[in-house]
């Protein structure tokens, strides 16, 4: 009996995930869920490489829901409130639940009653629900919590991802406020659709819970990178002067101090002005420890690892909503996944 | 009600710890068992700085272990063999134990028979065991294992952990024939006293077990380092031509190609050879991921903080014998760690 799977969102994440699965052994692809018309009526494996062909694509989640399955993996949104009555409905159905919204990593942090919720329906029907990601869900928050184990003692934590966001299309480029001018980028951040990156509470809640501080405060700052040279990509084009892409920071201070720095640019070509891309992470205690993953771990192809190496993680933990601070160390599936849970302790 | 120690075994490592959680909230150390005349008799905290003057370091165990404690820590030997009977006493006595003997942290690999025992022995008491430090224990393993978290398919792992042993006295430069000839480094490695890094075997099942990898062999070979140059340490002299440490290294082999390559060469001043020093993993997939620590986590520190640091881990994890890779991520506890305990789900 292989482990079977349902997705519900078929993005460029939900999507990836589906192919991903297609090469595992051990595990099937049972059931999915989408509301693009391109999509919905469509067999999954006419559109993700070696999916199954007798899985229909539907639009609505009661049918596909009512299936036998062990886990469905929910890549819809970016926010709790967006996808919690999404995670209602797959609980109430009895199935494990998996989100890369990146809110979900830990939902405590701004939606405490939603998060209680989610705990409550799943201890209720004896399932277990994960939100993960590479970030939040991996480089800003597990890896350092990882790292910070090695310590007798932790002063302060300062980290970022730097990455380049050439590969990305006009989303993206609107969303961190690529190719405008100063002024633009000040109007998008005020009004909101400049939005920077998504999940820095729920990393900086993540590491805090963790280590047993307090903070009192999170402070987030969004500045315009503007660009000294000329950058193009296929997407957008920027001119010295111009915003190449959105410097966010969060800062978690307790007793008047910050004790957690997180910084993510999000620009395209940082290179050009000679920014190494990459993922650091700084750690000053005893001892300091200076970490570096150069180039930076791929978000997208991150994501979509860390969802579906959870699946026995989560198969496996204790019903309830679940973080990843509490489960066993993320790893790479390599082995059938099935024989893998059968031979977990 | 604090969380209760008692620590077994208390030179530079179970010392450390002791010290360590002198400083740390929520915890206190109520026993004390040592073999070294200059300690029997004395209080914890004339030897130890901030420690109870009320524990009485205690040649046997027998009365210490009577005492009611949440945990056992054992820092006496690097070899299952030489621990089990004092983890099975200390489990005996219905105590968690956090053991740093290298062994440990995968007992299954080397010793199955007394890993089952263990497992057996700690189920029938309610209390889990678990092996770390900080390698074998994280950063050629857990470490590892965490960063192909982000990976949909590994092909091959390759660490290095390049560290100075000059801080350390005679019987570390002993046990890696630092200061001898070519020919004398061969013998001791003929002979068993030149013994190099303690744990790839172990290490190396971790990390397969984790990813659902059948290793079918793991090799291990032991070179001398012949230096080029002078190096002079507080403890030993080393001319060119002789041998400044050891390169060991680890092979672990799946269907006739090596997938695993774990290297830890330790000799005294690597930098005069223009080696940085430093924790460095590369893994080859999907995608690649290249990380670097530098310099190297420090590894009496680093096995320090583990074993305390594990401390929630193992009284909040189901009973038996467990390791790193099933364990929640491990991460510094700078809080009440008895509060700490009561908020972990």
């Amino acid at each position: 009996m292989s482990v079977k799977v349902i997705h519900w969102g078929l993005g460029a994440m939900g999507g990836g995930m589906a192919e991903l699965i297609a090469k595992k052994s051990g595990i099937q692809s049972v059931g999915a869920i989408d509301l693009d018309p391109n999509k919905v009526g469509k067999p999954l494996g006419e559109i993700f490489e070696g999916q199954a062909m007798d899985v229909i694509i539907q639009r609505e989640p009661e049918q596909v829901l009512s299936v036998d399955a062990d886990l469905v993996l929910i890549a819809t949104g970016s926010f709790t409130k967006e996808v919690f009555p999404q995670i209602k409905q797959a609980v109430e159905s009895k199935k494990n639940v998996i989100c890369i919204a990146e809110e979900m990593a830990y939902p405590e942090q701004q939606e405490r009653e939603l998060a209680k919720e989610i705990d409550r329906l799943a201890k209720e029907h004896n399932v277990t629900v994960l939100g993960t990601g590479i970030n939040p869900g991996f480089v800003l928050d597990t890896l350092i919590i990882a790292l910070t184990g090695v310590c007798t003692h932790v002063e302060k934590i300062e980290a970022a991802r730097i990455n380049d966001l050439s590969p990305f299309g006009p989303t993206v480029m609107k969303t961190q406020g690529v190719g405008t001018t100063v002024e633009e980028f000040k109007k998008g951040i005020e009004e909101g659709y400049i939005v920077g990156h998504v999940g820095f509470p729920e990393s900086m809640g993540l590491i805090a819970k963790a280590l047993g501080w307090e903070l009192d405060e999170i402070k987030e700052t969004k500045e315009p990178i503007i660009s000294k040279t000329y950058r193009k990509t296929k997407y957008v084009e920027v001119y010295p002067g111009m915003v190449a892409g959105c410097k966010h920071i969060a800062y978690g201070i307790m007793d008047g101090k910050t004790v957690i720095k997180l910084e993510h640019p999000q620009q395209v070509l940082p290179e050009l002005e000679g920014v190494e891309t990459g993922d650091y992470i700084n750690i000053y205690g005893t001892p300091n420890v200076n970490m570096a993953i150069k180039p930076e771990i791929p978000g997208g192809i991150g994501t979509i690892a860390m969802a579906v190496n959870s699946i026995i993680n989560v198969i496996k933990a204790k019903p309830g909503l679940t973080n990843m601070a509490e489960l066993p160390v993320p790893r790479a599936i390599m082995g059938d996944i099935e024989k893998m849970l059968k031979t977990r302790s």
